[in-house]
């Protein structure tokens, strides 16, 4: 299966090539006996997921930690980006060394089905037409991308994860591992997420798919067919959450209201504040990495989220009975997935007998505290990782 | 001079008509004779200030309260809107009976400049051109807006302004008012406002111009000349101001995650909750009524807002020997102008000497809550208004 690249992918290759042909990932295949069964009632087949590992798996496959990326990210977690040259997306974390130590554990992290980094998405081809999906794709939840997950980790022949990881949309993921695939999942490190999506946070998604369909080069998702590409609308949608992801205090701090390069003002529309400029090349960074096609279906899979809902709207049933290992970290500046969504969790997981650890860490970066260097984050994650480990009967060497 | 009526005025009429010839307020005439200075260095001539007002003046002129609207919003705060047929945009305050009881005061609303019914704004005619101003008119800030307001109080013989009040914009607009022309108000009182717009306030407002620049129909402005609208652009600039107007809890509470008209997901981007449904409805009746140029150029005018700038970067010296009577009002769950940015203004005031009094109000309905039916603020409105009438000696009805 081809996957159509991204805008940006064409202009740094400088051709129209096909992300198959260049595979900056290993690839999973699964052919038309192996389909991925999604939510929507649809079978998917033919599909691929391309995954990054790192590290080695022990003899008794009891070392593997999955990564779940967020919204934006990809499985480019601990090496440079193939695309943008940029350091690996979370090494913060993961690394020899880090919390997720890859001298001691076999670090997976696979793209998400729905996505643009190699895993079918709608940019990929649509075999019955030999066109990109587009709108045509089938909409994916949350509970796919880890269906899909699980295939790969199947495929590796690993039966029981050590842990799963993840942020934001990776943390929806790892607490869905939890649910859906309890035996299989050792321990869960669930950072700055929430078992559903708030109104509010659907409003701002909705808001970006908006900005995205309102740009008339969107051409209702054929704009690869069609020679174009909605880079304007799917910049303002990345201004938009760009500005969730940070904090007031973040941005006062980072920026206040200083002015780019002058003293006064131009009494224009010119980028006179530098929070402005800063938000200016967010948006037209991104359209160069990202598709605008899986933009739409990676926000409306994370609006759809809503775990207790498939328990009879009890959360405290999806967690029942389970022997996982959780730890849940929310950060106080963080206003997309603000501390009372980790608490819900906790409380849900304690009404469940689940083993949980909790830590609320005071913080003004705002949500994207998960991804920088915030020293308690780091440490909490260590001795979250150290402890289960020695439970699991983990060596040093992860052995 | 004319005023170009924006999309939602063509529709209503069913022609190409002129507000000037349609007058929904009186308007006050300026001539070259009688520039605007503004800020930004321009002598702005000819220009005309539409206005609405509600009671009777008294004999000695010292009933007068100038109410300042907010961003999109305009002088028709107390009878119903010729445009959009709904009833007046502040009649929670605005009435007979009503904390600014119009059987007692002299009620004043004009339409800003820059704005887009009736005052002279971008969609007005440029006389050097005889085409619409468009992006040729010139930036004008909250000092502006002002000055623009007392030259038409000068015109309707007022010395002294018993009270200016205002809400967020407004509210800006009011304490502008105290700074520039300390002798001319008696009291101010000031309602989910600042003396500054913060970074992410200023993010906000770049995301909503960047939406509307984005729209291939906004021509850089000449959307009028060039027969077209910049309708998707200016929604989606409306659906993210609207979420910043509501609070988190606001939303859950209005909306949560209930679907609109279904139980189930329908897997598609349709608008499936009712949060969705709720934000396009704001973003499509919102373009009908609002010119997108004077939505550019109002945002810009907070974003540029800073009295301290004005006077070495210390608020109290903005205020020092001011006898106006303040009264400062914020909301617990407004974000967008949080109870800090209330706080700074009363203790510049204290530092400053000024008489101010100051209350938090406890609700989840976020910033609208100055527009809405919030019992303790409208307490709190009519009690200082009292205290203030009985102190200037204004007697039971005004006189």
């Amino acid at each position: 299966m081809n996957v159509h690249p991204v805008k940006g992918q064409l202009a740094a290759n400088g051709e129209r090539t096909h992300e198959a042909d260049h595979p900056h990932s290993q690839v999973a295949q699964f052919g038309a006996d192996q389909p991925l069964r999604l939510d929507c009632g649809v079978d998917l087949a033919p599909f691929q997921i391309a995954y990054q590992t790192y590290g080695e798996l022990n003899a008794d496959k009891s070392n593997a930690i999955l990564v779940c990326h967020a919204l934006t990210m990809d499985q480019h977690i601990a090496n440079v980006h193939p695309i943008t040259g940029k350091p690996g997306g979370w090494l913060t974390l993961v690394g020899a060394g880090k919390p997720i130590d890859t001298s001691r554990y076999f670090v997976i992290c696979s793209n998400v089905i729905g996505s643009c980094m190699g895993s079918t998405g709608p940019a990929s081809t649509n075999p019955a037409t030999g066109k990109p999906w587009g709108l045509d794709f089938p909409v994916i939840t949350i509970p796919d991308m880890v269906r899909a997950q699980a295939m790969l980790i199947d495929r590796l022949g690993i039966e029981t994860l050590f842990c799963v990881v993840g942020g934001s949309m990776g943390g929806m993921q790892a607490l869905q591992w939890s649910v859906a695939y309890p035996e299989r999942v050792y321990s869960a490190l669930a950072v700055a997420c929430a078992t559903r999506h708030s109104a509010q946070n659907i409003a701002f998604h909705e808001l970006g798919r908006q900005a995205v369909m309102a740009d008339p080069d969107w051409r209702h998702g054929r704009y690869f067919e069609e020679g174009c590409y909605p880079h304007r609308g799917l910049g303002v949608a990345r201004m938009a959450a760009h500005i969730t992801y940070l904090s007031d205090a973040a941005l006062h701090r980072k920026f206040g209201r200083r002015m780019q390069d002058r003293d006064l003002p131009t009494f224009s529309f010119d980028a006179d504040f530098q929070v402005e400029s800063y938000l200016r090349y967010q948006g037209s960074s991104f359209v160069e990495r990202f598709d605008a096609n899986s933009y739409l279906y990676l926000t409306r899979a994370m609006d759809y989220f809503d775990i207790a809902a498939d328990h009879n709207g009890v959360l405290a049933e999806a967690f029942r009975g389970t022997t996982t290992r959780f730890c849940v970290v929310s950060f106080t500046s963080d206003w997309l997935f603000p501390t009372s969504e980790s608490r819900a969790v906790v409380h849900a997981l304690n009404a469940g007998g689940a083993r949980v650890s909790f830590a609320e860490i005071e913080t003004d970066r705002g949500h994207d505290a998960f991804l920088l260097d915030v020293p308690e984050f780091i440490d909490i994650a260590r001795a979250f990782l150290h402890s289960a480990a020695t439970a699991r009967g983990l060596g040093k060497a992860g052995r």
